[in-house]
């Protein structure tokens, strides 16, 4: 940590710094200039609180210089992380897809959307039985009945599911039916679903909150790490800003920027970033471009009559160039395809 | 609804959204021009889905006329309502003052900051027990035992207490001792929680999120009023932008949309929104000149040593401006010190 | 400055970096620590590349610690600064009106706003004759016509002229009819027009650019500074964010968060950050609430006639109140309202 | 266009609207239902003021349905445009590098940058004259001088010249040296300066403002083609959000939607998007992924000593690399690398 002081600071106001600092256990070096005093510290600063060291007199700011968060730093670990789900791995080596409906609607959809999923090369399937949305007079999803629509797919298709959770207390319900648990964006801060999530013993996926840094990002990873859990995949779906063209604006450099202050992979979902159907497969080739270790995807048999996020789900005639994107551009980066691993 | 269909729509285009819409009991009007054909829908739109008409073939865009939200909107409920929180009124008639510590830590250092800020003329105790924060490794609350400090404080000081929940589950022993439920930035579309608070009988302070447009502002407010719950109070507390100069961006305009928008009064918390205790007295002169029908602000007796956000609490010496600008400001906008009513 | 090593960071990193900045005549100071090696440096870093600094191996972060504008900063001239044009006074003191049309039509919608403006009580007259417009299809203005118009009108009414300049060489011609120059918010950072305006004599009103931080603002304001003109007037009108509920988001914390890093006064432009004619009045409100030594406010006898902007211009029903909000608010914060000095 | 208006709209609101758009020659459709009443506009609106029918009684909502650009929409002009530069293609069939130094420094500098360039594949060649900074204290560019040295590299390699001109009075003078003029992010709302690039004869790249919407951007590539030239290529160079990991963030959806919406070219620039090395590549492969037409890419032999943007300049090492992305990535799409067609 760093503590810039101004020059109407006095050597009151010093020594006050000093003193604080020094009974933290911390080491002090004192740079004076005309204009700026600085003050480096050395040691463990954890126990310095930034924001009240920013409010005492004559200091100017007070930056950080080390990263806060650590088991998810990339700096004490620097190989890349594969998470492996249900057997599928996701990591440095492979670029996957994971693919399947938005939301679970019936049984029926739900196999047609993991079929049409493997057959663009999806090794995972999602699908959505909890459903968070901005309106309480929108369909919320089937809940546990969902889940075991989900596991039933499964059965049938022998592809490992990833699916939401949206409260804390859902956590063991939806773990027992999961291989993967999802945290959306609007729950990227919910701190008691995360630490539930810690704890569940699943692999998590941790969808970037629309308006959090990548710093936030990797807090919020760094919140179910504590608890025991570091299977976490980041999946970067878009952020929040002032264009309106798209639901989202992704933020594709995100991808190289998370891998190098973290080990843990980064996957991209180019159908909620987007949101229409004619962006998804320039977003995935963007993605696997910038170097994602997957995507993630919604398909539907029939997008018209889907009940959440139709007009960005693929239909069938887009599969076989999801599956050509899959299939060539992996190669290209010293990566294998996941879907062949299978084969 | 409106939907704009481009040159290249056929008539099969047209007929299958005229086929669809009027098997929803739609009503259209068809508008045919050139480059654009407009339709128009009258009657329960409520269930077509926005989404899915944009994705039909013809379909340049789909455009929403009426407001999503209904129980808290102004347009069905002209007259501004006024919230009661253990007696005092937040509403169009008042400006009210609710003041405390940002976190509870101690007995003593609460009793202190409900000094301070009835000193100011709060009438409503605000404190922490419950902390979302960033970091994992950060003071996260005291709990329950932040509860009983609180309800002492109350007794002692006579103020109603507002408190933050952060899950759904806490929801029943929050309200237990809080007079006023607060819903936190980072939980504003954490939807079991919303619907919690909507089902437990105390009124609910609802902040915007940091990225919330005041459209999904209000959509939040309306999952507590589903739940049978129209004691809402919303309160702007500054949005995430390019701007680093302040913790948060001000949103001062919002106050008044969301007063045109809605008959729930609206609030503003300048301590957060500057991060900053410099800015809390001219960004509460600019709360109440846009129309806010109340401020809630950090004090603290010693924020050097807060655990939370101790730059940003107002210390006593800038209390009596407070009080001042408490006092001076609500006449010119013909409304009445909510401090003065207990007078 | 100061520079940031990491861990990874070589003896010979460290001793590139000390061989680099005393080759500049500047001082390092050095602090080891386990992590992170801190590189503070006292004396002028103004020949030093930041950007350059941190690519060099090793490095992490490279963090300025003073600031880069020299000539409008407060650190050097405590003392606020009011700026007169043609014998008005805009600072600390007062709180200025400037009203007129957002843009000159015709000679007698001119001099109808003039009237109204000044039975409002402004002491200073708004209008455009070089309009920037986002569309090469809308009017832009009527331009030297227009400057004929404000002068006319101004020996009419008294009521010195603010007009806008958008092209370098329009400078000498608009500033022999105008009192003050105008720079809007798409010029913000058109450095070839900001140093004309530096040249040319005249007072400036320096609009933030919708998407300036306020240190860019203040980098703009000393382009004109550098060309030996400091009379200054920041002029705050909205940001560009994700909220599109307004059509730009007043930043009101910007008012003192400027006012405290500059010696310039700042003033506010509540017509063009709401766009909407109901929010001028709380915004107005607002903004001297935050502190703003004046507003600038479109005025328009029949705004549905308006060529530019008639949503946001105020009318004749207005004023009475718009005067209401002059006369009363400014006493409450030590000001006198200007429109009163002239009595 | 469409007029939403509420319940409260009376039967003379309706009339008094039906009047002001019958008078513009517009016809008007009329569905009324009870909480709205919508009002379809059919035929030339460009006469109707969109803001100010949005201030008329009993309006609630003006929604434009038609572009309001024209020449560079891809409506009227469903082909997509290649613009050549010297020669040098840029469009749909082929991906383009251009790549030289940011500013051009000295004559050997320049002769070094050209060389790296074109060992990376590029055939077209960039570098600055003129450069708009944001502090008035930054190197502002060699100006004329600069431009001879781009001449005299142009005629040792063979690559046409792109450089920025930042003022509408030194667009001949530009124009006399270079093979394409670029209108940087500063600009892009100079509108006196895109009229005069519009006049000058040759090719324009166009970045996007750091601020604009994909709209916005498309209008003032508008005012261009109205002066009568369309050979105009769009440059997506990162826009601003809240996020400070990397200098500004790449919208790289803004490639498939500009082409969506316009015929016009659009490349990337992965180097002043990221900021950063490290981030060149991704970003180039995200760009050619997403479907850009080409990439503009800094490049720098000795870039510790560059006097702008040293850190986001390419070295030696980096070209092989580019090289290869280059060469590699176009045929997945079915493009010629450019830099393969003067082989």
């Amino acid at each position: 940590m760093v503590i810039v002081m101004g020059p109407e600071a006095t050597g009151n106001d010093l020594a006050s710094i000093l003193a604080l600092v020094e009974a933290a256990g911390v080491e002090a070096f004192v740079s004076r200039g005309v204009q700026r005093t600085i003050v480096g510290l050395v040691g463990d600063v954890t126990q310095l609180d930034q924001g009240n060291l920013r409010g005492m007199p004559g200091v100017r700011d007070v930056v950080r210089v080390s990263t806060p968060y650590k088991l998810v730093s990339r700096e004490n670990h620097p190989e890349r992380s594969t998470v492996h789900v249900g057997g599928v791995p996701i990591g440095p080596d492979t670029v996957t897809l994971i693919a399947g409906p938005c939301a679970v609607e019936t049984p029926q959809q739900t196999l047609e959307a993991a079929l049409m999923a493997r057959k663009a090369g999806a090794t995972l399937l999602r699908g959505g039985a909890f459903k968070p949305r901005t309106s309480p007079y929108a369909f919320q999803g089937l809940g546990e009945a969902g889940l075991r629509i989900l596991a039933e797919v499964r059965e049938e298709t022998g592809l490992p599911v990833v699916t939401e959770v949206v409260d804390a207390h859902d956590v063991d319900l939806v773990a027992s039916y999961a291989d993967m648990l999802q945290v959306g964006t609007r729950n990227a801060q919910n701190f008691a679903l995360l630490q539930a999530v810690g704890a569940a013993g699943r692999p998590v996926m941790l969808k970037r909150g629309m308006s959090a840094t990548i710093e936030e990002w990797l807090m919020a990873a760094e919140y179910i790490a504590q608890r025991g859990n570091l299977d976490i995949v980041l999946c970067e779906r878009g952020i929040r800003t002032f264009e309106t063209a798209t639901r989202n604006t992704l933020d594709v450099s995100a991808v190289p920027v998370a891998q190098r202050l973290s080990h843990l992979p980064v996957i991209v979902d180019p159908s909620h970033s987007g949101g229409h159907r004619d962006l998804v497969l320039p977003l995935t080739r963007a993605a696997i471009g910038a170097g994602a270790d997957g995507v993630i995807i919604d398909v539907h048999a029939h997008p018209e009559q889907a009940l959440v996020d139709g007009p960005q789900a693929l239909v069938d005639g887009d599969l076989e160039l999801l599956a050509g994107v899959m299939r060539d551009f992996p190669p290209l980066l010293g990566r294998t395809p996941a879907g062949t691993l299978t084969a």
